[in-house]
């Protein structure tokens, strides 16, 4: 475990893709996503990702030189076509045409096709609370999850993050629609922990332990686990992230997404362009005066975290409220990197003329 | 057990919501969506229901000369005080506003203070469905569920419903952000029958299979069921519409949302007026031409239903699939009404000068 500034890590991530042929706002920009999944404490979504991008980018599935276009549009509403490019890049992108939007007409939404991986969707409403608007973040994913009472993949963790204004702080909702993220299967593969049932089925449906379980052919359970604890709900939520993202952008939804991970082969069909993601942005006061709806949210937040806790448990959370503290935790100490990450890194410095980290 | 024939429950709903002072329509239109809750096979929001809307129009808690008003609006949102009356009726109304702001803008939301129980969500949405529009239906509810954490009743069982027009049948989700809404409760209630571990919890945080533990100071448990299973991914969710539904409108939301249910009292305090709802209605072609949309809708319709299934399932449905055969059978059949239900219905008939059913 090494600690590493936040402002090295940012300006390291950004050389990386200025390397591979994005302008240095670009770079930037698509470093500040990752470095903002680091800081939150969203391991999985940060530098660790990085070699997966370049990965990526050298075989030609995200283009660097690629050109937004808006493809279609309302007064309220877009759909944006990413031409090949970054996701890190087009969502920010497509959540500032729904700020617009909504500055001019309450609310604004933006559909984005032929995108790829997006990184951590609380970077993207973040954009959206700047402006004092509720930020919507949406994106389809690998498919790694069956629906409920299937053994197939057909859906990614299609995460929902909504984030809402408070006053002093915001509530941040960043969730997958599965029991757990791929991310805490990794973590705990590098730890060579077992994970508990209700997980990751087997390809044939049986209940498994193994971390490593989809690389053998079995699926991520959609929220809710089981059956008779109301997985299809899980499944419903990631199916409505995959039909917003994916269909009504003309993206590939379902079991076409192009894949992230590594150990999943792209198909050869396609059904729409790339992977798709929803940003949306609503503006508080096309409701409320600002001051009546920050004191509501600030009664709001005060009851929940008075609420009584069970005996496990020392306060309750507000939604982002253990991320906002890895935050201010991270941008003083700085963000620790494990060896195997650290490793990946330093290959990725000497293939891009860099220092080691 | 008896099977009616929907007009004639129609009917003889509507005729006591005119008992209570309401005219034609609006009896027609409140009836309607008790009948559509029982036509889809959600026997808890159906006529079950009734004697609660009467008990509350009884104590003066829902007033049926209600004036709905616009307090506030944007191009593509507007702020709906229903004046203390019926949530089954200014759930409509607000998505009808939501539906006119949509064709001029792409999308519409109307978020509603000052407003009672909505019945089903689904019903609803299907208004924006009929547009070939997505429709969102968000409420708040009775304080009956814990925070992930938490033994005190802070949220209601906040149900999230979307539906997505389809060419033939639409894609309808709508779900409580609770393992199971308290309906099922009741059902297993009726039954005498208990419920598995994971739904509710006693009062002390400890495991139960009581349908009745709700009674005795117990809560339901967010979606997700315990921590180690991502309860608060189902706290996250049932917040999410608390906030959209009470904060965003300025209604009451969290603890202080007036309950339905007849074994909590009314609390003295209140923070905002009456219950919350939150409608949107979004354009399909404000994104596709309708043509494609419906293309890949279908495709991802088809992909998911021919999913490979688990030993104990024998087909994957589609969210509403269910719903909507119950629906074309009781359309023939009649609905089923329990002796229990029955035997509410004429009382009311009796109070309502109707001949018992």
């Amino acid at each position: 475990m090494k600690l590493i500034e936040s402002g090295i890590l940012q300006k390291f991530t950004a050389k990386v893709f200025i390397h591979y042929g994005f302008n240095e706002i670009q770079a930037h920009d698509a470093a500040s996503v990752l470095i903002t999944a680091d800081l939150r404490g969203i391991d999985s979504h940060g530098v660790a990702r990085l070699a997966g991008y370049v990965r990526q980018i050298e075989q030609g599935k995200i283009k660097p030189d690629a050109v937004f276009t808006i493809e279609h549009e309302t007064l309220s509403t877009a759909t944006l076509n990413a031409g090949g490019g970054l996701g890190l890049l087009s969502a920010p992108h497509a959540m500032k045409i729904a700020v617009e939007k909504a500055k001019k007409c309450g609310s604004g939404f933006v559909a984005v096709n032929n995108s790829s991986h997006f990184g951590i969707a609380a970077a993207h409403s973040k954009i959206a609370l700047e402006h004092e608007m509720i930020g919507i973040a949406l994106t389809n994913a690998s498919p790694l999850v069956a629906p409920a009472g299937s053994v197939q993949p057909m859906l990614g963790t299609n995460p929902i993050c909504v984030g809402i204004p408070g006053r002093k702080t915001p509530f941040v909702l960043d969730m997958a629609t599965t029991v757990v993220a791929n991310g805490k299967l990794e973590i705990a593969e590098r730890k060579g922990e077992k994970i508990p049932h209700g997980y990751v089925q087997k390809s044939n449906g049986s209940p498994s332990d193994n971390p490593s379980e989809l690389k053998n052919g079995g699926t991520l359970l959609p929220l809710g686990g089981s059956m008779d604890h109301a997985s299809y709900k899980g499944y419903g939520l990631g199916s409505l992230v995959d039909i917003l993202s994916g269909v009504l952008s003309g993206a590939n939804f379902g079991p076409w997404v192009p894949p992230f991970v590594g150990f999943l082969d792209t198909k050869q069909e396609m059904v729409g362009q790339g992977i798709g993601h929803f940003l949306g942005a609503i503006r508080i006061d096309a409701f409320r005066t600002k001051d009546d709806f920050y004191n509501s949210m600030d009664q709001w937040m005060k009851a929940m975290k008075a609420a009584k806790t069970d005996p496990q448990t020392e306060k309750v959370l507000i939604p982002g409220e253990p991320e906002d503290e890895t935050h201010s935790k991270r941008v003083k100490q700085g963000i620790p990197l494990n060896e195997k990450v650290l490793e990946k890194l330093n290959e990725l410095a000497a293939k891009t003329n860099q220092n080691s980290l």
